[in-house]
């Protein structure tokens, strides 16, 4: 089951938070075109009435679970890109702690990730705009590296492109089960982007 | 709208294929769960029933989808695997028609890579093993460049895991108004992955 507190600290109140999660389990289980309403509103133990002094729409409870999860995302890389040392370090940083949040969030971060289709024009706007500054961030951080001979990469949005992609990827094939343990994974991930970049 | 031709020039009788290209656009626009035979019978310009004369259940489509999907990618990795060249000239031609073949298909290779969990058990089992032999090819020829001193990557099931993760990720991104094009795109994941596995 998804842990609401865990996923949403700031998200109040805690019914908001239980229906959010009971959401990503059924888009997780049945797809979103699937689920109703009240089956989301049902695995929270509420009455669909009570969702939607929440949330007017199912679309609505998909919409904040895109926008907490993108947030999250780009606050995550922002601060990666923000941090000390070159930009080697950084890079590092960022690839390590956004692989290890898609293996443990795998459930959440595969409705966040692949679920943008079924966002309103409106909602997919906001989102679509939080994914370009993240991946602005990591474009910079390259740049930045090669400027200061740091990193050696050819092309820089397909670079940039790549690092994402990599690490997004990870919501797909990691289980519980999987192998090796989250951190150890971006640790080795954090490696793979090193070479990527030829960071000296 | 997807291409059956072009998708499934070994499938047989036609109808087939036509009912396997409808079901490719209603799961992709709807999911697996919310599409019923007959969406999928319609947009195929043929009644319900008709559909059964060729698949007893929209799930036996899904697998058709599935299980061709797989037996192309394990095709198209095997065949580049076992070309002309070293290591690295095998891994280049590997990554670059494995990420354009991504590119190119992004529709169905959607299906194939993100509806897993909708398989019957006993398909899954099938098409669990495809994927576990097209990893496995793809790790014989990190393994073979390591021990002929052409790779020096520091973990082959890691290595081999996050190539084939960059090549299928494409899918989940990629759209027609992407840039680079699939060709060109293909041949700059093929430069990174080289610079990840150490490439000489």
């Amino acid at each position: 089951m998804t842990d609401p507190q865990d996923l949403w600290p700031d998200v109040r109140p805690d019914a908001a938070k239980r229906l959010m999660a009971a959401a990503v389990d059924a888009f997780a289980d049945r797809g979103f075109h699937a689920t109703t309403t009240r089956d989301i509103a049902t695995a929270a133990g509420m009455s669909p009435a009570a969702l939607y002094v929440h949330f007017p729409s199912k679309a609505a409870v998909l919409f904040a679970i895109s926008r907490t999860g993108h947030e999250r995302a780009l606050a995550m890389v922002e601060t990666a890109a923000a941090g000390p040392g070159d930009a080697a370090a950084r890079m590092r940083v960022l690839v390590a702690r956004f692989t290890t949040w898609h293996a443990t969030r795998h459930r959440v971060a595969r409705i966040v990730q692949y679920e943008l289709h079924a966002l309103r024009p409106a909602d997919f706007d906001v989102v679509a705009d939080l994914r370009r500054r993240t991946e602005r961030a990591v474009r910079d951080l390259i740049a930045e590296g090669a400027a200061a001979g740091v990193f050696t990469a050819p092309d820089t949005p397909t670079a940039a492109r790549a690092i994402l992609s990599l690490c997004v990827d990870v919501a797909r094939w990691y289980t519980p089960e999987s192998k090796p343990d989250p951190g150890t994974l971006g640790e080795r991930y954090a490696e793979l982007v090193m070479a990527m970049l030829g960071a000296r």
